[in-house]
């Protein structure tokens, strides 16, 4: 039942997407539309659903890699944006990181060689996972010092590449395009007035998988599609890392929670033990603050 | 009538926001709070309210001056730290503006000299919003290249000083208190993903005249109080002048209009002729989209 309700049909998914931003570049008097590109599977459907919107022209995809960006950033972003044929600007936010002091937290030799940077991050997460998950930790405050400067350290990055979207797109008058999925909304995987800050959202009631299943049917590049999803913030740091579970799995397990299933019948169809499910539901509950707006002090 | 309703009972006000504010720094499980002083009345009293919800020691005020902001604007942002006694950190926005390209726009030579940037933007400001009011305009988009230019010029300023606030806030484990106030707020007079983001809004009901009152009562500076109101992003840009009313004014308008009160009546008891109402009336209108979150395309 879920693994089938699952199945979008992306033919009529793309119409309502490409009406739903022609409508919001009218209401917005708008004269294009930004996205920025990773590299990853969200911007590059965005991408494409941008150019089936409106004029590749009026399109701009910004790319912004940073000193620990995956080798593969920049040549997946330009591949993304080759593939669309839409104009590109790149910027290197490595030295407005470096003035801000960023890296001072994880200096440069640490992470100069990604691989083996990556394998240190990724097993030491993994050993400070066993006792408990630092992404959920980190959904709401952490007293644990050495957390809190990874999240400033991450953080920082999107937000910055937020800044650089709308400073661009004030500039054009475009819309700025966000790319958050329902998956990472959900569960809290992203950044407040980072990733998650845009005008417009057009594919945050979509599922990872069902992100995944639509950008096969708009022709985003295979190498894109099947590579492991990551924030690419900090080198060895994938979603499932993070995340404890592939989406494929946590999809289905989201759609049980959204349709009000039992623990068990969402166990039963997702092939999802029942501590895991609870722990996603706490997930979705500790982020709650992320996907409010700013909590505003009622006088009267 | 108008004008009594705007009065308020500052103590009891200060109870309530004493209150949000701690219930607010338990459940996002908080050390302290951060905040964003520009040397101006709201910010001033947002830490006025800090420093009796929260120990001194738990909260830090930042203090982001930046190139264009008017000479007394850091003293100013020192008088409110020292009368309410917490600790505060300097950052100068400049080196990070200039570094991204921002004051390209608006050479060095040009504003170099304050008083006489000041004078002459004013006076253009006054020149070009006869035709058409640069603020109103702005609030969409806009096809003037000029107009873009400049939003994007202050635009980011406070964009700048959001990732910053964040920044420290994250590493400190602190809630981030916002400084906006129901004026501005309503006629979108901030900056969508700048001043406008925040984790806690304590003084968002309040009109600023409302502001004004309470921080009369909480002791902050006469100077302070005084000074009229302005965002402190391009030099001669104040708010009356953007907003062309007064904020004595526009409150009792925005008031009447919130009752549901009709034209003829508003403009009875405040003062403030119909066709200026209207015009509140469209401004209210057009930065909706600001007060709202992301538009989200519903794909089912």
């Amino acid at each position: 039942m879920l693994k089938k309700e699952i199945n979008i049909d992306p033919e009529r998914v793309t119409e309502k997407i490409i009406t739903f931003i022609r409508n919001n570049i009218n209401s917005f008097k708008r004269n294009g539309a930004i996205v920025g590109i990773s590299g990853g599977l969200d911007s590059a459907c965005v991408t494409a659903l941008l150019t089936r919107a409106i004029e590749k022209n009026k399109i701009l995809g910004l790319i912004m890699p940073e000193r620990d960006s995956d080798d593969k950033t920049k040549g997946d972003a330009e591949l993304v944006a080759s593939t669309f044929n839409i104009p590109i600007k790149f910027i290197d936010l490595t030295p407005i990181l470096e003035s801000i002091g960023t890296y001072d937290v994880f200096p440069g030799g640490l992470l100069s060689n990604k691989k083996t940077a990556s394998r240190v991050i990724k097993t030491g997460y993994r050993f400070l996972a066993k006792a408990n998950n630092p992404f959920r930790e980190g959904l709401l405050g952490s007293q644990k010092e050495w957390l809190r400067y990874s999240q400033a350290y991450y953080r920082i990055k999107h937000r910055m590449r937020m800044v650089y979207l709308y400073y661009y797109a004030e500039q054009l008058n475009y819309l700025v395009a966000g790319t958050s999925n329902k998956s990472e909304d959900m569960v809290g995987f992203f950044v407040k007035y980072g990733d998650g800050a845009a005008d417009i959202m057009p594919i945050a009631t979509l599922y990872k998988s069902q992100v995944r299943q639509l950008s096969e049917w708009l022709g985003v590049p295979k190498c894109i599609i099947k590579k492991p999803p990551s924030p690419d913030l900090l080198p060895g740091i994938t979603d499932e890392l993070a995340l404890k579970i592939s989406y494929e799995k946590l999809d289905l397990v989201l759609l049980g929670i959204e349709k009000g299933m039992v623990e068990r019948e969402i166990a039963r169809e997702s092939g999802v033990n029942v501590k895991m499910i609870r722990y996603i539901k706490i997930l979705v509950s500790l982020s709650e603050h992320m996907r409010n707006p700013a909590k505003i002090c009622q006088t009267r």
